[in-house]
């Protein structure tokens, strides 16, 4: 039974693992450190985005739609057995086939009892160098959201949808005590020492201010690794650095750039409170002159 | 005549000074510190809010409504005459008396010919412990916008508006290359040692990240010194810390925490397009999902 302490706090984990070309490796590695993080106390657990294969976006191949698997495939059903298993929520990112021809980049949150409490489809799709995503997948359809889960309530956004304060602020709006980002983002090796570093503190500081405008914690799960999965293109440096901050943005726990980690945090729904009875930002919204942020531009 | 080259740059100054309770002394102040940053190359400059008097939002007094002033006042009528004499575009907040019983937290943007381009008025009003601006200050109704200036496209915004990325958004999308942020922002004494850091941090990552997410750069001028207007209050250590970032959110440059400081930086066009292509955002915005940003809350 929950004491009312543990209605207040959960712990959350995110995992930050290489990936190899063989999708049954990398599945078989996730579980094993779901199994971990589980083991070292987390109730939440964040995987990184397409983490059943190496990030395939570098290069437009149909043959690789292959690789996508419907929700109601091996994948999830895995990983809804593990869930029950460890009595844990995960958070897994799925390369989604919904239809013939039709794909997304989604993320399937599996409750503690093993059933699926909600989907999240990628809203945001990128598309440039070597990031194609474009090519393959389909702009969600299903809007931003908090999902209630057995220890608390999470929203999940994806990758790109980290750039975009609307996205944060939309989930946040639906109660979301925790953001997590699982994700894909690493240096191109001509870019790294030029643009690498500010490119990287870019990537936190952006995530970083979702937390502080929402006042929610933030976690975003990254690879990490060199892929080239083919040879006309020069791969891409996953830089991992993993993090999650608190309501104020305040680093928790952050991952290295290059190595496999399980990072763990509490999250505090009374610190949350806290944060935001102190800053309230959320009081002061001017929502009578916010229309035309659904504009393209307001030229 | 401008070469072909000026036209994708100009200078942009921020003013970080400390100021009495003697309103023509901070008025002489601010005039003198204009006249140095023209001289020194400046193009745009903005001064701290509510530069005209110490910040007097820290105690809720019916007498200090005396310290407004009409656009067409003093302030804003020398003002006009420094910018056509030094050539200069002037960002100059003011407390803005608009009829009996009716204020607001204003910047008005004199053009470098001395004429009046544009008002705004601070849309998100703050109430907190020693910020009663609440009291003081209509919310503004003009709602946010870029002014087009002899030298660029600016918005300007104030303090409490840094928090909210719809406010940095909205502006953005009218197509101003700098965001300004004239700011009173500074530490009670009894917080500074155990979360000023962390509260100054928030602070500058919040505003780094509207550049980020909107690809253009953005400048605050904040204040520095302690004011204790009324004794019954701790005071207000202002932090100063005013900076201006690029497109990309780096820093460019950053003033201490208790000097009078110019602030000096280039805006250039060609980085912000260079920026903005390489990170695509506004091309992806999902604004058929965005609705709901005009929600109080999604519950």
């Amino acid at each position: 039974m929950k004491t009312k302490e543990d209605k207040n706090k959960f712990r959350a984990a995110l995992l930050q693992l290489a990936f190899s070309p063989a999708p049954e490796e990398n599945l078989k590695k996730a579980e094993a450190y779901i199994i971990q993080a589980a083991g070292e106390g987390a109730q939440i657990i964040c995987l990184p985005e397409l983490f059943r294969s190496q990030y395939f976006c570098q290069t437009e191949d149909i043959n690789l739609f292959d690789l996508a698997e419907s929700i109601d495939g091996d994948t999830v059903k895995r990983m809804q057995v593990l869930a029950a298993k460890t009595k844990t929520v995960l958070v897994v990112p799925v390369f989604e086939k919904r239809a013939p021809g039709l794909y997304h980049n989604s993320a399937v949150i599996i409750n503690s009892d093993g059933l699926i409490a909600d989907i999240y489809r990628k809203m945001h799709i990128p598309d440039d160098y070597a990031y194609y995503e474009k090519f393959y997948f389909t702009p969600g359809d299903l809007g931003f959201k908090s999902v209630v889960t057995s220890y608390g309530k999470i929203g999940v956004l994806i990758c790109w949808d980290q750039w975009y304060p609307e996205g944060a602020r939309l989930t946040a709006l639906q109660g979301a005590s925790i953001l997590f980002y699982p994700t894909a983002i690493g240096w191109h090796p001509a870019e790294k020492e030029r643009h690498g570093e500010k490119q990287r503190d870019s990537w936190i500081t952006i995530q970083r201010s979702h937390a502080i405008a929402n006042g929610c914690y933030v976690g975003a799960a990254n690879r990490v690794g060199f892929e080239q999965p083919v040879s006309e293109q020069a791969g891409i440096q996953f830089w991992g650095s993993s993090f999650i901050c608190d309501p104020q943005g305040v680093m928790l726990v952050q991952g290295s750039i290059d190595k496999e980690e399980i990072l763990h945090c509490e999250v505090d729904l009374k610190k949350m409170e806290t944060v935001r009875r102190n800053w309230p930002f959320l009081r002061d919204r001017r929502i009578d002159a916010y229309g035309d942020i659904t504009k393209r531009f307001r030229d």
